[in-house]
């Protein structure tokens, strides 16, 4: 094992280690050489001109650890260069954001010296990534060692290594120091201020800095709702017959919640400089194979799957797939019910403290199965989407979330709707939405922080114990920090979080006005999830690699989805509502043509709404365009310059 | 007058006249001297570097001619440059169109030898006009001569003129030769073939193509509907329920119709290379006045104005006006009733040939009226659009194209609607579609071209004789092609244009289902108004400069949001037809819910089409994307270079 430098602590402080790289401990030498060399080698020669040291962790009692663990780094100078080729944006001396390029690199606000200090640990981390994954083979064949694993011209080298198990792993490593002020100023001291979105974004990127953004907007956003809905709650009881007025401010405010979004959204991505950053070209996923062809954008050598191909396996097995497990959702709504009457009679016939625990029983059991079938249904919807062979991560990502989504807001909500719509039972509509809501809430929070957590205690303590008593006292925390965070779970991006929001949001602007308490409930479990959620981050998982996001992407439609439907629904309970009906003593008809009426402005009106409302504030619009103008007229001036000159 | 180059024929083949400009008749000859100079004047000194020279129209015994009138042409280096800086669009070596660059000149097709014949004349105009607007004042205070036209440094000098009327008039002159092939291929010769679409913009440039184009697939697309509507017109004359299959092959027409509408806009306007054109940075409109300050944009002094007064003038003015005249609008369709009903009244009492014929007489009435309200409506639109200062000449359309439209619509549709599901009477909303529809076609057809040409005929022939007398035999052509074009009628743009298909188009999605032959109408209408259309731009109206454009612009959203409404039109009448409702003997209830059902799938599919439809057809999005990538490749080749030699 003479490959890389063998680096105990004090050797590696030659770089400081940003990225862990880890490969199968059965790695054939020759590979790991390949591959050391290739990441090492000059940017001339294709190389990603990185350095790299190898990790040596002591043999222990129990386990022979993995020996092929590897930290990466660069010297500040490729670091820089780095940032212009992945096309950071940094503050300009005026202000503004602006993509950094080295030539320029004296005008940057905070470019002090030779720019020690100027990019983040999280940005550096990204460029490293990023250099690794553009890593591309030269005119290899195949990877060193395995004739197996195919190689031409232009193949990322990290993602063939990836798809075939050799690269287990490779992440960025946490900033213990950082990371002690991130968790103090976002959790650890108790606060009614806002989180700190900016250090969030400093350390863990723009793409997890807004979701907890949306987090709290989304929270702030509902406390109104909870407000009106307390006295409702306390005072109205048994008056179901008031929520008209409750189900039109929720309207107005679905709407006017998500258009104001955008416009948060837009003023914190334009003040991180995501707001105008052009998406360079997509590479293919790592999972994605095919016959080798050529791209036809880039002209390389690249695997090619035919479209047809594709859209055959979608709706020839994903869509039959999607739809037999609906029809199992139904299925299991229809048990529902029946327990649901058992239980019922039963309470019935026999009225006591005993059967009326009985009463909420089967809405309990509904939940956790729904929680299941989610669960389950989560991985079978990764692994067809996945068969499905998408070219690229974004269009993986959508049909996951489609397939996700669809699913979760059948399994969730039907069963809500089949109370309200066919079985127009108002008490047990009530009572079902804050069973599940309440459930689910409780299930959520412990599968997804304690549980993670626990899990993880127990590791660390053992690894803790196993370094101790290897080392004794001798303090070597750059191979123990390698190792605790070898072990802890992988992030797997904001997906979750941002489902369950859209399940709350679901939920409250559905059917809350029947259950105006259900607002109150989402804040409550909302501030637990931001602690939750931040603690999480910071403890429970390893570091994930930044990433650049404008906004919340696929998730504002399913938002926007979500709140045309709660209009519909909305106006639908309140043509239910006995209150309105009474002013219809003779015709439904009319009630109908009226609410239905009311519904099309209301839409229309939401249209209007979204379509007048600009996404983006008025003084940010102006400074984009002043961006724009200013390289429009830098562009002019060297052409007049050339004019002059011919 | 000896200001310019006073010019015969002879002396003006010094260069090829593109672009007339008429100052008023006693404009002062010191600012004329100084206009000249700026035209002429080197761009390093600022000035537009561009020929001009003045046409002396000799004396006529009835009138003095305008002495000021003049002809700019340009020099062709300073062409090409000019249109590097417009950022034109032309076809490479490999068939893809790129912005031109003056560096790379070599590379694109059709460049041979200095340049000659690489642009069209009606790029060329479009180039001259770009650099006349530009032109901007220097130190000037005022116009000289004219202390009241007060400059600033950037101020475009020909917009000053413009807005005090100074400058009349600047027009593109035509080429008689291109003309006369152009017009040969477009309208002389019958033909079943389709419009020389790249003709049109060759000549007229890619607005007034994609004008051409939309109304070649909109007619195009009308005929199956046409065909449909034939035999449902012979044979089912009586039975108004035969209409329910009609109105959802309408439904699915529509929305097809549109989606791949803006496919094929997304393919001729890649064809032509506006499709990845990007915008340049929008000049303040020649009326916007107001304070002056300074752009926050561009950091220049310009006329500012506050967007809150703007605001208010809208909503305390416009707004009230629009709905005052609506209210107007609607008392006149209740006048039309009380006319319908007497007529009808006096067929009862008396029913011979005379008064069946009086029968039609309301509505025949009511459809003028409708027209003249439509066109006193459109008049005030602009003067109030005008009035609330809008900086920009796109947001000055916008506001006018959304008063004109909502107007257009209620005046209109108002009557067909109330007689639809107000009355509830088919017999009379067939007949009066059809009278709305024939009357209104026919006096478009009058008002737009016939009446125009009758007039430009009288015209020629006065000049001709005129100039006939002046000269005897000599033959001047430009001098009496610059006075006859100088006196033709200015295109106002394609806006009455599609403002009229969107009213045809309103006519067959909404109604057509109890008026089958509306199709066939609108299709015999429209072929008509291409050869009419052809011949009034060819003949009747002055050269109008091509404007670039990448989609019909705001007019594809106006189409969608009627195809929106047709959707719950169509739904509401196949609820009422008897045939549906004989499914539903006893409950209306069912019924209303049934169809409002249908409309929200219907609603929803559409939505989900329109998504899931790209916009944009896939092999175009590859060639898009593979500018893009090489664009970007040869950016980093340039930063891994500089890399390299550091």
């Amino acid at each position: 094992m003479q490959l890389g430098l063998s680096v105990s602590d004090s050797d590696v402080s030659s770089f400081t280690p940003l990225v862990v790289l880890e490969l199968a401990d059965d790695t054939k030498a020759e590979a790991i050489t390949w591959l050391l060399n290739r990441i090492r080698d000059k940017q001339q020669n294709g190389g990603a001109e990185l350095l790299v040291n190898q990790l040596l962790f002591p043999a222990q009692d129990d386990q022979k650890p993995n020996p092929n663990v590897f930290v990466v780094g660069s010297t500040l100078q490729r670091l820089l260069n780095g940032a212009e080729d992945v096309g950071l944006f940094k503050e300009f001396q005026d202000g503004t954001m602006r993509g950094f390029t080295y030539a320029n690199r004296e005008s940057f606000k905070d470019f002090n010296g030779d720019g020690e200090g100027f990019l983040s640990d999280a940005e550096c981390q990204y460029i490293i990534k990023h250099e690794l994954d553009t890593l591309r083979a030269k005119n290899e064949e195949h990877v060193p060692g395995y004739p197996k694993l195919k190689l031409y011209p232009g193949k990322s080298v990290v993602r063939r290594l990836q798809s075939k198990g050799v690269l287990i792993q490779y992440f960025p490593l946490h900033n213990k120091e950082d990371l002690k002020r991130l968790s103090f100023s976002w959790y650890k001291k108790f606060k009614l201020s806002l989180q700190p979105l900016d250090d969030i974004r400093h350390y863990f990127g723009e793409g997890l800095a807004l979701y907890f953004g949306f987090l709290e907007y989304f929270t702030f956003a509902l406390v109104p709702m909870a407000l009106i809905g307390i006295p409702y709650y306390l005072f109205d009881w048994e008056d179901y017959d008031k929520y008209v007025l409750f189900a039109v401010f929720n309207l107005v405010w679905s709407t006017v919640f998500l258009e104001v979004w955008k416009r948060c959204s837009a003023t914190l991505a334009y003040g991180w400089g995501t707001l105008s950053r052009k998406k360079a070209f997509e590479e293919p996923r790592a999972g994605f194979h095919g016959a080798l062809g050529f791209n036809p954008v880039t002209g390389r050598e690249e695997p090619v799957y035919p479209s047809s191909k594709r859209q055959l396996r979608i709706y020839l097995v994903s869509v039959p797939f999607v739809l037999l497990c609906l029809y199992l959702s139904f299925y299991v709504m229809m048990v529902y019910f029946d327990m649901e009457f058992w239980a019922i009679n039963i309470y019935n016939e026999n009225p006591d403290i005993a059967t009326s625990i009985l009463l909420f029983v089967p809405s309990i059991i509904y939940a956790v199965v729904i929680e299941i079938m989610n669960l389950l249904y989560r991985f079978a919807a990764e692994f067809l989407t996945d068969w499905e062979n998408h070219r690229l991560e974004s269009s993986f990502q959508n049909h996951l979330v489609l397939k996700v989504l669809v699913f979760n807001f059948v399994n969730c909500f039907a069963s809500l709707f089949y109370i309200a719509f066919v079985m127009q039972d108002m008490v047990l509509l009530r009572q079902s939405l804050a069973t599940l809501l309440i459930t689910s809430q409780i299930l959520n929070q412990v599968m997804e922080a304690f549980l993670p957590y626990w899990l993880q205690r127990r590791r660390n303590k053992k690894v803790h114990k196993r370094m101790r008593r290897l080392m004794g006292d001798k303090e070597l925390p750059l191979l123990g920090q390698v190792q605790l965070e070898t072990e802890m779970n992988t992030y797997l991006g904001t997906f979750d979080d941002y489902l369950e929001q859209f399940l709350l949001f679901g939920y409250v602007s559905l059917f809350s006005c029947v259950y105006p308490l259900a607002a109150v409930l989402v804040v409550l479990n909302n501030i637990t999830e931001v602690y939750s959620d931040a603690f999480k981050m910071c403890h429970v998982f390893k570091r994930p690699f930044s990433e650049p996001a404008m906004n919340i992407g696929v998730w504002q439609l399913a938002f926007e989805t979500m709140s045309i439907i709660a209009v519909v629904t909305n106006c639908a309970l309140i043509g239910l509502s006995p209150q309105v009906k009474a002013y219809f003593p003779e015709s439904d008809t009319q009630l109908i043509l009226i609410v239905v009426a009311i519904e099309h402005v209301l839409l229309a009106f939401k249209f209007i709404l979204a379509f007048v409302i600009p996404d983006v504030p008025k003084h940010i619009q102006v400074n984009l365009a002043k961006l724009e103008f200013d390289s429009l007229e830098a562009l002019k001036k060297r052409v007049i310059l050339r004019i002059a000159f011919i």
